[in-house]
């Protein structure tokens, strides 16, 4: 018996489930290999003995559909395992549960806590001298911040979702002939990439955000004050997209260090989002129209309007990592390599996956502004081939259709 | 010279460019106009003498490109006009910008305030003999709440979009293995349409929300808390919708009712919307993970993700309106009606916009379950029909092509 397991693990993306495709197809059409399972709820599913069989309950016509499903298939969890050294139980325990399945290949399809698990067994079986159990990570994030690959499956489609309703709200927000202050709060408590991803709304001929505040750069309230005044005056409605994360100068979350805790209903004190906080600094200090919106989790689960160009990747990704685990490639995590050529081509690799684990890639600082509020025309260059290409997806009733494996 | 005027009026909707395109498309058609103008801004572009000539600067495609376009494209105002008996000169000054551009046909595009300005200056222009001059509305609102038509152009998209948004979120919300709760607010203070619209999400196979909360049915705390409880125990992740306008016994807002003002980042106290209520209520009396979500303008500005029937009928219903004006049927409303067929047919008519103005048709109690939290099975065949069809929209790098008119 030789046994194959993948699982997904962090938050869900739209693009996921077409990691989850590439995977299983890679690893189904390989005569090497017996069974395919899906560990339900990421690790926690292998460690709790849940399983998925995907030889036995999946059919061709399933995978279209899991490609246009968001959120993820098998569930998902957030356990951060131990270090091996501190409980080597921990992990012999999922050896054993790997064991009992006859599991040799294991792909985790996730994030940055996702590559920390990939690393930390695949240093654990190497130091047991187990070469018969390959572990690989197949990256997935909307924010696009693991490093030692080109982008993230997930964050195109994010990307997508952003710039359309960016460029659609710009249009809802120009209708009235009054001053207006808008302001789109975007998810990234450590990198804008989503944020600077709302400049996109400019390719089809949309003006896009009057001003962009990313988590990168440090928040001056009267700086700020005063470009929202200079933008007021030059095109009345002012459309801002701000990152969550976005922090003053001593590093502390607007909220918090403007001295601005919000009282919840019941008289609760808790930190106010980045755009409401720019919100009341609006209406307090400027008194225009004010309205601020946060696109939540829309962001991570539209997937009715996802990027062709995420979804294809998203699957090449699983497809390559599949095949580092059916090779023995272990300890790695396939990546995307952008190729050096006029138009926009990438290839499918992989990379040590303790080089990326626990490291955050913010947004460099040549693809933003100097002033420190849009970015460069190189980011633009850089994020725009990313949101490429429609879904054809298929619909029932006016609805796009999901695949629910249990 | 015999010109024709149209305008748009109120809050944007996915298709009121839809039903501007109807109205150009009949009006530019017509041998007997000269010219077509739009009044920017609403009734305020005839006010201030602020026109888009039609006639000069529009060419075929660009009718294809509004039809995708959300917003407003002549712009919006909320102007409500006085009493023609207490204010004659405000309706004197409107008749001679009338005159000043020999317009004849006047279609006003809007809700129920822009309905209420049809009325009234139709009204003034009966009173004061005017014959050669026709003033008629055409319906749009994504709330759904006017009266004497089936339902409104807007509200199919608006609830399209609903309709998708919770499927994804609930797909999203259930990949967790820990007790959740996730509120989404939507709009409508006074109809919970739209509300209704979240049941919808169940059309293609998903659970949609466990509870869903109207406008037309009175808040109880303690009865809310007991069907979340159930829900939990049932479900474990639990979605709620609810209307933006809930309220409680006495008619009050759930912030204002329950005591619960909320205080600000600078310490104004401020109502919280009623997801945030309820979300704040969750936390503190259940303590699972609970968020709330605002769908906020996406509601009317997704044009993205359109229904196709809507934006056809809003086409149409501005056809129709158009029709009327020409045709001197001045004082009326363009509606739709639906057959009584086994399939969904519908026809377009008017109705005297005497009978509609200043009415606003609530979801009625039979499309509302006995125990107030969903919709009926009735309420899901009413509504079906309205969300189906996709739109084949233009995309240029990755985006929907929006059509600027100015």
């Amino acid at each position: 018996m030789r046994n194959f397991l993948v699982a997904q693990s962090g938050g869900p993306t739209s693009a996921i489930n077409s990691t989850l495709v590439g995977v299983l197809k890679r690893a189904m059409s390989d005569n090497k290999i017996d069974n395919v399972y899906g560990a339900i709820g990421g690790i926690c599913g292998l460690i709790n003995g849940e399983f998925f069989d995907f030889s036995k309950n999946i059919k061709e016509n399933d995978f279209m559909l899991l490609t246009q499903t968001p959120a993820a298939a098998l569930g998902s969890c957030r356990l951060k395992l131990d270090e091996p050294e501190d409980n080597p139980e921990q992990f012999e325990d999922i050896v054993k549960k790997l064991r009992a399945k006859d599991i040799n290949h294991f792909v985790y399809i996730g994030g940055n806590d996702s590559m920390d698990t990939v690393n930390k067994l695949s240093r654990y079986l190497k130091s047991q001298n187990i070469d018969d159990i390959t572990v690989v990570g197949a990256p997935k994030t909307i924010d696009n911040d693991l490093i030692h690959t080109d982008h993230c499956p997930g964050f195109g489609s994010a990307a997508k979702y952003i710039a359309t309703t960016i460029a659609e709200l710009e249009r809802d927000c120009s209708v009235y002939d009054v001053e207006s202050t808008t302001i789109v709060e975007i998810m990234g408590r450590d990198a804008g990439w989503l944020t600077a991803a709302s400049a996109l709304s400019r390719l089809a001929g949309g003006r896009g955000p009057s001003l962009i505040y990313f988590c990168e750069r440090v928040f001056d309230r009267e700086k700020f004050l005063q470009d929202v005044r200079n933008q007021i005056s030059n095109r009345r409605n002012v459309l801002i997209a701000v990152s969550e994360g976005m922090r003053t100068a001593d590093g502390k979350c607007l909220s918090e260090a403007l001295g601005l805790s919000e009282t919840d209903a019941f008289g609760h004190k808790q930190n106010a989002g980045a755009g409401r906080v720019l919100e009341d600094i609006v209406k307090t200090e400027i008194g225009c129209k004010t309205r601020s919106i946060e696109l939540n989790l829309m962001q991570r689960a539209s997937s009715h309007i996802a990027s062709a160009t995420d979804i294809y990747e998203a699957r090449k990704v699983g497809e390559k990592a599949a095949d580092c685990a059916i090779k023995g490639e272990g300890g790695v995590m396939a990546n995307i390599v952008r190729l050096d050529t006029p138009d926009y081509a990438v290839k499918y690799s992989s990379f040590p996956v303790c080089e990326i684990a626990n490291h955050v890639r913010s947004l460099p600082d040549h693809l933003i502004n100097s002033a420190g509020t849009d970015v460069t025309e190189e980011a633009i260059k850089l994020l725009a081939p990313l949101i490429k290409g429609e879904i054809e997806a298929k619909y029932e009733n006016g609805l796009p259709v999901h695949k629910r494996l249990f």
